[in-house]
């Protein structure tokens, strides 16, 4: 928890820390101006199309979900010195769609944290954010390795 | 290699086999503007800031390459029977930003194929995504798992 989202270093993590986001609800007309831009294919821009696709009705890009869930971090409680900054993505699950009128929210948990081999002022840490739906429901499970700059001495 | 566009069924796949795309030029302005939306980060949105930011200049979001890269397949040679539909990424790096002026283009290959265990009307395969800038430099590396149809019968 950082309620008062100040910036987190390094040092400030610990494994099992949590942390949550606030929420966001994601419109159908959101979900097809997204998909337009980057991912038009029927299901996610065409709501007459979709119900004879894979999915069998209109859905969010998993692209657009994860990007949903970016902007959650980036203003929740995960505040990291520096930035949110990774140096890639493990996993990245998408275990159900993300429907139009969808309220998303993510908890962030610190699951390994190492110092840099390289560079004495930052370390590594490996953060699993999970976005949940208004049932509860995981809709993204994201793992990523994040770098992270030490508290200045 | 399929210029024609025509939908690649499971069956129409195999291990080794490469699809391209057409390219994208990325702009600091849709840079900024998908990160305001989605990773509203100072060395993602504020040509000012940057410079002082772990990058050292405005850089595009990863999340951004993600999504340009999803357009340029859906748009591209790798064209599925049903659509792009991923279970899942393995992988997802970063190896080095895209920067405002970037020329983007992808390379697909596909890694490994499998029939369903439980639906005979499909398979999935494994694809490998390269996302390369205009000096042949990759940006990003995507490892998926999709859901292919098998041609009707």
């Amino acid at each position: 928890m950082n309620p008062s989202r100040r910036p987190l270093y390094f040092d400030d993590l610990h494994v099992g820390d949590k942390f949550p986001t606030a929420s966001v609800t994601v419109t159908e007309a959101e979900i097809i101006a997204f998909a337009q831009l980057y991912d038009p294919q029927p299901f996610h821009t065409d709501p007459a199309a979709a119900p004879a696709s894979l999915f069998g009705r209109l859905v969010a890009s998993g692209w657009h979900t994860a990007a949903l869930t970016m902007r959650l971090l980036v203003q929740g409680e995960f505040q990291l010195a520096g930035g949110s900054v990774g140096l890639g993505v493990e996993k990245l699950e998408w275990p159900r769609p993300v429907l139009p009128g969808d309220t998303l929210t993510v908890v962030t948990e610190v699951v390994e944290k190492r110092p840099s081999s390289s560079k004495p002022d930052r370390g590594l840490v490996r953060a699993r954010s999970t976005t949940f739906n208004q049932r509860q429901e995981p809709v993204q499970r994201l793992s990523a390795l994040l770098i992270v700059l030490c508290r200045p001495a």
